[in-house]
């Protein structure tokens, strides 16, 4: 029998919310991570052609390997050669093939608790080790090149997420350096998952590849450029592990779906259109911030990027997962369970995710506001008893 | 650092063949394994239609699911719940999916050789062990019941694929029986590549599921249904694995394209049009099947269906992969080298697809009639000398 792997609490929570909207409820979905905007406009102009005039075969676009090489000489300052970018169906599948480029079974792998579920997850399906940090509102919930230094053995490798998911927590460039160089002189490989990137709303979020050349970058296109159900990411690779990888895509994955190739090549030159969504994200997020602490929910780990907040609702109960069915079967609201993202300390904390439309933001909290409170009382009420 | 993983071989030919091309040659693509057709006519029109009403987040389509649920009813007469079925971004990533719910690293996987690159390469990848079967003339390049029933120890795990690529050759009803059989007697799972059903040129393929109810199959739309580069395909596992099949999908790959997804559903009610192809592919086999063996190739395993003619060039070569860059330069046809499918004895074979219109192959077998012609006179010269 194969390895029992934890599924997505959050799914559970949608189809509930996918159940109550078919009864004629009322749902706004704050529970995944994913743009409610579609891909740039002229990108799906763009695919209208291609599907008009390409027989879609199996294909890997040279322009945009090159595109997305020439990106990270633009927004970082950092030489990346167009063959070192692997063309992927998602960020997900990217993390595979850079824990697969890397790791052999049994090798531990440090990452941050919280963090995004999946990273332990396919360490586990990969039969790797995640070594799993605590980190708290200390450490603003991010991995501190203190305890990677700390850390015996030193693991083998280290998952870093800057901006994070689920916190939205931004690892300054002291800090990344500091990660970097732990790292190099503790010969720990570094996997950097910079997803988020685009979506700062405080300081701008550094590469890792300005300080750790030989780290492993995982990016995709379902975040700032809006195209999550298009599955098109990429992993960038040093040159001595091209050919690792590039046979690892050809054999496990093949390539990634043309049209979104072609599509997201075009998402580049949509820049205004793009950062309308963040100018909607920032507007949200200080809206969240402004009510939330009016409701209860003082302790919010820091928003710096992403469209998340994580929010800590232990003063009202210890189990996330029941606390997010009641508030969507109360409110209408669907946010996921802090369970997902820390299977630890996971059960005080939910997740809101503000890529949605400011009205509905606006909406939600109205719903949310006095159910909090309500709880929150009972809450105080029942400890006094 | 990782371990090696052999490259695609076709791969380099094709990069030639792209050289040539660039430079103005007329080359003819019979190295790649898919078809030169685009999607159905109305699976094109319904993606523009999601296209300009879709925002396209993560999705899997309950629709499809069912779709290809009762598909196995309708041509197999086999009953399968929607939820066994896990749609994936085409088959690479589904059989990646099948290994990791069946097995641990070091598990032993019987295949055949020849037969297609990647399972070789992502068993290496995933620190399984393939136990490699040589299937030659006598077994009709396939796995025998009889093979299986002689390995000892017992391997966790079988691969069977039929239609088989590169050979084409089908696994007839009796033999697929005995192999179901002898796998249960075992305690072998059971892993069965169905990618090319629908392409039969003399007996039908029969599912694996119709004989091993417990039975893994891997599908995808990118050869029957024509849309290769849309990066759809899926899974059918047993009630017993749906929990880890979609924990793993979900960690690992997330969703598949959604575009792709209603596309494919509309595909599958395309069957004029798709069997349009099957006909091309048909009179492409017999003018191939008809021209060859004057070209000195005579030893052509049996191509009950895919794609492909698997031929023995024995005669002329012992380096598969320099007499497919000889061919294509000098004829500026583009084949597969056998190396590509087996590593012993592929040195000796190359692999035409004729998913491609038939004034293609006619041009093709102009081009290489002379030429094997007269490489055959060469090699026979050389041995006489």
């Amino acid at each position: 029998m194969p390895i029992e792997i934890d599924p997505f609490y959050a799914i559970a929570i949608s189809r509930l919310a996918h159940r109550m909207r078919a009864e004629g409820r009322s749902v706004i979905h704050m529970e995944f991570g994913q743009p409610s905007t579609g891909a740039p406009a002229a990108a799906i102009k763009a695919a209208h052609e291609i599907l008009d005039a390409d027989g879609m075969g199996y294909w890997e676009s040279p322009a945009l390997k090159a595109r997305i090489a020439a990106h990270y000489g633009g927004a970082y300052g950092v030489s990346v050669n167009p063959e070192q970018v692997i063309l992927t169906c998602g960020a997900s599948p990217a993390f595979v093939l850079a824990l697969s480029c890397l790791f052999s079974p049994g090798a531990k792998v440090a990452l941050a608790r919280p963090g995004y579920v999946a990273y332990r997850n396919t360490l586990k399906a990969l039969h790797l080790v995640p070594v799993e940090l605590a980190c708290g509102e200390a450490e603003r919930f991010q991995i501190t090149a203190e305890a990677v230094a700390r850390l015996e053995p030193a693991p083998d490798g280290l998952i870093v997420a800057s901006p994070a998911n689920p916190t939205g927590t931004i690892i300054p460039p002291d800090e990344l350096r500091a990660l970097a160089e732990v790292c190099q002189r503790r010969g720990i490989a570094l996997v950097s998952d910079e997803i988020y990137h685009g979506l700062s709303y405080t300081l701008p979020a550094e590469s890792m590849l300005q300080h750790a050349p030989g780290a492993l970058v995982v990016n995709s296109f379902s975040k700032y450029f809006s195209m999550a159900g298009w599955r098109l990411g990429w992993l960038v690779v040093p040159e001595t592990l091209i050919d690792a990888a590039r046979a690892r895509m050809g054999n496990l994955f093949l390539t990634p779906p043309s049209l979104a190739q072609h599509a997201g090549l075009i998402a580049f030159d949509c820049r205004d259109e793009l950062e309308g969504h963040i100018q909607t994200y920032a507007r949200n997020r200080e809206l969240l911030l402004g009510a939330l602490p009016a409701t209860g929910l003082r302790r919010i780990a820091p928003p710096d990027g992403a469209f998340y907040i994580y929010a800590d609702v232990g003063h009202i109960t210890n189990d996330s997962l029941s606390f997010c069915e009641d508030l969507l079967r109360d409110t209408g609201v669907a946010v996921a369970p802090g369970l997902d993202f820390d299977p630890v300390d996971g059960h005080g904390f939910i997740r809101f995710s503000f890529a949605v439309s400011t009205d509905l933001v606006e909406e939600a909290i109205r719903r949310i506001e006095p159910w909090l409170r309500a709880k929150a009382a009972i809450a105080v009420g029942a400890r006094i008893e």
